[in-house]
């Protein structure tokens, strides 16, 4: 960790604020930069509080060297992650180390026969999860919420239909308890930072997929991987789907060099979610490809059998059949990769 | 409600559609653009999931013209609110339809002595609510999350001693049992969307303080407003404390231009932290003034008695005698804007 | 063009605005909508001037239906665009329509003997095309700002060397002499809103490469390449480069998403710039893999075969030889893709 | 500066690149932090590339701690610069160090008669210079360009009528003979980049209003400000005009906290530019009070005597009587604030 000192801090400002340092069991390199001191501190700085440091009038900037995430981090953990999932009243699917992982399914579920047609579609097209909404995370207290409980009982009757593992959000710690035979917990991107909901993911004994919210830096999605792994809970699948930016023409900004630089930074699987990312059918097999090749180790996409709202054929977001093309392009691209 | 079909729906496609939003009790206005179909709906398209219309492949684009909010919406309600607090066990405050609030205090709450003497030099300043972190939403878990209940009974204390209202943040629905005495509850920028949280905070009879989040637009603010509304829970007041932008000189861009937007949009009072905000404490001071000239109903600023982590005089972030100041030029500026 | 009159225009104003269209050969199609009215206009909208009817006290919001491009337009010009470059004095490439171009070489031309030597070993790895910088675009005056003139002399060694057509950055029209037996005139991500480079460049009859600026949306990047096509130069190929984001680990975030997105939109080619978008040597590969398996007609690769400032081996950015391997990787994705 | 090594950096890669740093003629500070090497550096590092530098494959980052602005840096000129304008063929205007300026003017420049009405309104109303586009960046090729030569002329006539110095843009360095009665130059936000034409400015002997560009950063404004001052031109006023965010509500999101920052960390005045940053006209006055309130040196205003495309009274932007109700609040904030 390095601390820059503002011109005009005073040489007994400077000297407090060094003793402080060495209380905390720190050496300190102390060198002058033009008129600013800069103080190069050597030990476990891992107890240093930065946000409260960076507080003081006379400091101008900390830069942190280590970084603040130590379960999630490669450089304490060399080799790649493998998480297995299910297995017991389901398929196993294992991703990460170089097991790719396919998890598909509808946005919402919607009734039985919706949710068990697309389970045994997306399956036979080689999706090796099956998702699929029960709480909805919406802009809207007006719009639909999900079916809840009664979703949550539908995906069950799909996996005991085609024995694909289950993949659902949680918003609130409250409802654990139904997501008992639940083989994924996913997190949001609006609740990347609940901090609440981590912690008590942090004691459960199931794998969590992790979204990133959508104006959250790499560093604060492994900060809150962090938060459910310090808990004990290591389990943690990271997915990518998306962030802000000023781009007004996709629903938000799918950014695929995420994938590599979390290769480098931690040992955790990457998972992309490109329909979300684009929220355009047509932009989902290009990217899912692209995201492919540049080494996810799985792919999140949503499928719909029967069209939103019962309209008419061709109007879906991407229809069993579109998946199956797309999982056939994404095996080859993947022969490739690996 | 304009639809927007694409270029290639075929007749029969245009025709399911208009019979689907015929049976949902619309009108339908249809012309041609171009070549492209475009669909004025004319009724109450309050039910149509707009998410839901825009997954159809024969759809462009959906344009809303009634805006989504309703309790918030100045349309329906074009008197400001005005907002009371406090007032049996505390002094009361008010925020709205021309009264100015200052709500001002540690972010954290560390000590009794501490957080009973900024309450006291705050209050002699002027500030008419008193804030401190209790429980705190931190990126890292390693990082000092609050006194939590411990030091929601301290607030307490600083209350029975200066009879100011306090306000401080809440993060789980399961400790609301905790904040019976507070005056306002606080839902953090990291929680703007969460869902179940706003739900909660809806059947409770306090006012909120509801800070945008990050990345969350305007529009989204409202909408989350509207879920604390929705469930019986009318007095919100919203605040601005910076959106993540590509600048990074400031911790975060404070987006004054909100004030007048939102006092166009809805009739809810508007509070600018620019403490949090900026993260520079020399820039306190002038984005407290800027954001009263602009109409802010009322100011959040974080005040220190004690330098962090006990370094040193003149080390702190703004001191009760640089907000006595800041309160004055403050105050003058109100005299000119109301 | 649909216009949304705000709550409250009164009727005379409505009629004015209506009788203005009317002037301008369209015809208007109008409803209410809630308490606003909706104005539908038919015809031809081009000659209608977007943000000044949108200045208009009466107007809420002006939607495009129709896009403002129209050379660059693919529902006028179904057709993938094929570029040809070179050809007479140096080898010829081809990108779009099926064809896949590599444009590769150093960031700076610094002497005869690199620009020669990275040409040699890039063009032995598969690039069709050699980069190089002789006017250099600096964020401070201080900084290196290329060898200019004397930068353009070495790259047509270069290409007299290997015949490996050239590709290189214009800062200035006035410069346009010296660009005489360059192949393909770049116009970086800083000048993408330079009118009157562009205009002049719209004279000329050489291929210009346009990358998107760091906050331009997909569609000024198109209006920026129709302000080139609509001075009669239309083999523009289109460049994504990495935009402007919150996050900070990569030096801009890569927009893969804009090679499907330009493909629907437009017939020109679309390029992608790994290196500058992402700034780490040990993202290019990925993402060169990721762009193509996306769709990308091209791709535009920084390669060294000195270290910079002549430091020690493996301190390079790509290496000729690291080229090499990354050019096989895209080679076998191009095979799955095409 | 401070070079931080990549984890794996060899002892030989290291004294490599400290031995290069030495025959700089920096001395350098070496320590470990963790497993990686930091290398505070010495002396006079402003010859150093950093961006070059940042290429190494052993460089993590590079910090700097003093600032690479030197003409613009408050550092070396800790006075405000006051920079005085016309004098000769119009009144005086001045700005900074104490010294408000108001410039007001339409958009575009359209007739004799609108521009001279304008130009008095806005003199009446507390002016001190008058805008007005000549030359106008838009987005498409096909809208408005502005009057050009012709506006200039125009515009010329405004001055003589009223006295008021002039501000216009400029768009390309070959029409600089076409400004030589004109007061101020401004660059427009699109060319804050353009650093031919920055150059160019440099040995001009006019001030130049410089805009930032919408995804610029600060200190990329600065650096651009050192392009012009470098020349030897010193009269550099900064404008703030918005930037580019996810927030649509607004055209821009105006950054305030800006002023204080740049008061900081230049000399230069800084004016803010409420019109083009809102793009709402009911935006303006709460957003001109604002800026005003938080320390600018000026305001840059659009104002337009006669409604847009001839449509009826009170369509218009600003008109002339909103900007004299603007002036009189921003006057009697100005008394709070100076």
């Amino acid at each position: 960790m390095v601390t820059i000192l503002k011109t005009g801090t005073t040489e007994e400002q400077k000297k407090m604020l060094i003793r402080w340092f060495e209380d905390q069991g720190l050496r300190v390199n102390e060198y002058m930069d033009g008129d600013q001191v800069v103080l190069g501190l050597i030990g476990d700085t891992s107890r240093i509080d930065v946000e409260m440091l960076e507080l003081l009038d006379i400091v101008d900037r900390v830069v942190l060297i280590e970084e603040p995430f130590k379960k999630a981090n490669r450089k304490f953990h060399p080799e790649d992650s493998m998480i297995t999932i299910g297995g017991t009243d389901s398929t196993e699917a294992t991703i990460g180390a170089g097991h790719f992982a396919v998890i598909a399914g509808p946005c919402s579920v919607e009734t039985e026969d919706q949710i068990i047609e697309v389970a045994q579609a997306v399956k036979a097209a080689g999706a090796t999860m099956l998702r699929g909404g029960a709480f909805k995370p919406r802009t809207s207290p007006y719009d639909f919420q999900g079916l809840k409980a009664e979703g949550l009982k539908l995906l069950l009757e799909a996996k005991k239909a085609t024995g694909l593992p289950i993949v659902t959000e949680i918003m609130n710690q409250d409802h654990l308890d139904l997501f008992c035979d639940v083989d994924v917990i996913q997190v949001g991107a609006r609740n990347m930072q609940n901090f609440e909901l981590l912690k008590e993911l942090g004691h459960c004994d199931k794998p969590i997929l992790l979204k990133r919210g959508l104006a959250n830096t790499i560093k604060e999605l492994l900060m809150s991987a962090e938060y459910i792994m310090s808990g004990g809970n290591e389990n943690v699948i990271l997915c990518e789907r998306g962030i802000r930016t000023f781009e007004t023409y996709t629903r938000n900004t799918l950014d695929l060099s995420v994938i590599p630089v979390l290769h480098d930074l931690t040992h955790l699987p990457v998972v992309v979610d490109p329909s979300h990312a684009t929220g355009h059918a047509n932009l989902v097999e290009p990217m899912a490809m692209a995201a492919t090749a540049g080494g996810a180790d799985g792919l999140m996409i949503e499928v719909h059998n029967n069209p939103p709202m019962a309209l008419c054929d061709g109007a879906q977001s991407l229809t069993p059949k579109q998946f199956e093309e797309t999982m056939e392009r994404v095996r080859k691209i993947r022969e490739v990769v690996k």
